[in-house]
């Protein structure tokens, strides 16, 4: 069995967005990334940079991870990342199902895998223009395919206009799934304080332009855990 | 057909607590309750003494408002008040089933009506110690029935420990029932700043004295619209 790159695993706390906000999670956050998203939150799983800081684990390893922090009862894991699409969670999820645990995954959608057909959530993020990165739609419509008849849904962090624009574009292309727009947060520096007040103008902003101008289809969320803990990791 | 007492009509904003939080939603508060929790945060919809600010509505008047605030385009739409369940809001559940509109009722559970079985979601949210209140749970009960194959759910409201106890035990009464628990707002004058960093730490003492001792079932959310607009009305 080869090894997962892991930046971090931790819970059990709340799912702080998209459909599941608020579900007693564990998060498995893998390391690496083919994106270089501009206001990445998580760069501490990205940026080879910070490697050292990734454990190499077994399946196995992970699994008891998850078990302990659980203290054995079956919940849902969340894999994230980073891309957690460029490593094999297929085992894990595998293992997990076997002894009760649920799995939610969020990846932006550049890379699709067979394992996506496992769970019990996948969540698409596709990067809107403020990211600097361009999707590739075709390698997105492909992690849907391979998605098959797993519960799926799409989640667009938005910081502007523009982003709202092109958000409602790509909903479009994609009427079947949930959607799920939350406003981007600009200050993601651990090592700096949020501004609650700042956060809730940006979700009233993004509420405002979207049902204001009559857009009824998108959840609107913002990211819990950041207005609990602000930037501090392992929460 | 006889009138509706309403409070307030409002929309469209998102839904900013419960397990549809984010959905785009209208609202229509209707007045009057059974009920006087010590802690309410809407009393314009519950006490008497507010009665002259609500409006003796028709079915159709209120159906026709509802159209008019979403432009003519069907959306969820949420009963809250003061109780709904005190009034008949069948008539104009099946107006706006006709029209595509789908009906969430949030109620304390304290009277039941056959038009809960019409709804898309009934949210049950039975009243803590920390209410004054004391649930009826025959009552309690008679409100599941009633509602029959609808979707519902469970929301408890919790300010301390004991309410979390007793929403564990509660919940404990139905496990097929997905539960929200969301930390109390003790500061709900509509007069008064909102302390968003205090809402913020009954949330996050909440997760962890929910899952910090093991109690992995209920979803645990706050009041959004609180946290963006404060105590605010009308949004």
């Amino acid at each position: 069995m080869s090894g997962l790159r892991i930046a971090e695993i931790f819970g059990p706390t709340i799912q702080g967005e998209g459909a599941l906000i608020g579900e007693p999670t564990l998060f498995v956050r893998a390391g690496g990334c083919d994106y270089r998203c501009v206001w990445c939150d998580s760069p501490h799983a990205v940026d080879n940079r910070h490697r050292h800081g990734w454990a190499m684990m077994t399946t196995a390893e992970v699994m008891a991870q998850l078990v302990a922090l659980s203290g054995g009862q079956p919940m849902l894991v969340s894999l994230s990342g980073g891309n957690p699409a460029i490593q094999d969670f297929g085992p894990l999820i595998g293992l997990g199902h076997g002894q009760g645990y649920r799995f939610a995954c969020e990846t932006q959608g550049s890379v699709a895998r067979d394992w996506f057909a496992a769970l019990d959530m996948l969540v698409l993020s596709p990067k809107p223009p403020s990211s600097g990165e361009v999707v590739d739609w075709a390698r997105f419509d492909a992690c849907l395919a391979a998605a098959g008849d797993a519960p799926k849904g799409l989640k667009i962090v938005v910081f502007d206009q523009t982003d709202l624009d092109w958000a409602r574009e790509v909903a479009g292309r994609y009427p079947q799934l949930a959607l799920c727009l939350q406003p981007g947060n600009p200050d993601s520096d651990p090592a700096m304080p949020v501004d609650p007040g700042a956060l809730a103008q940006r979700l009233d902003w993004l509420v405002a332009a979207t049902l204001g101008r009559g857009w009824l289809r998108p959840r609107i969320l913002p990211q819990l855990h950041v207005l609990i803990w602000g930037n501090k990791r392992g929460v």
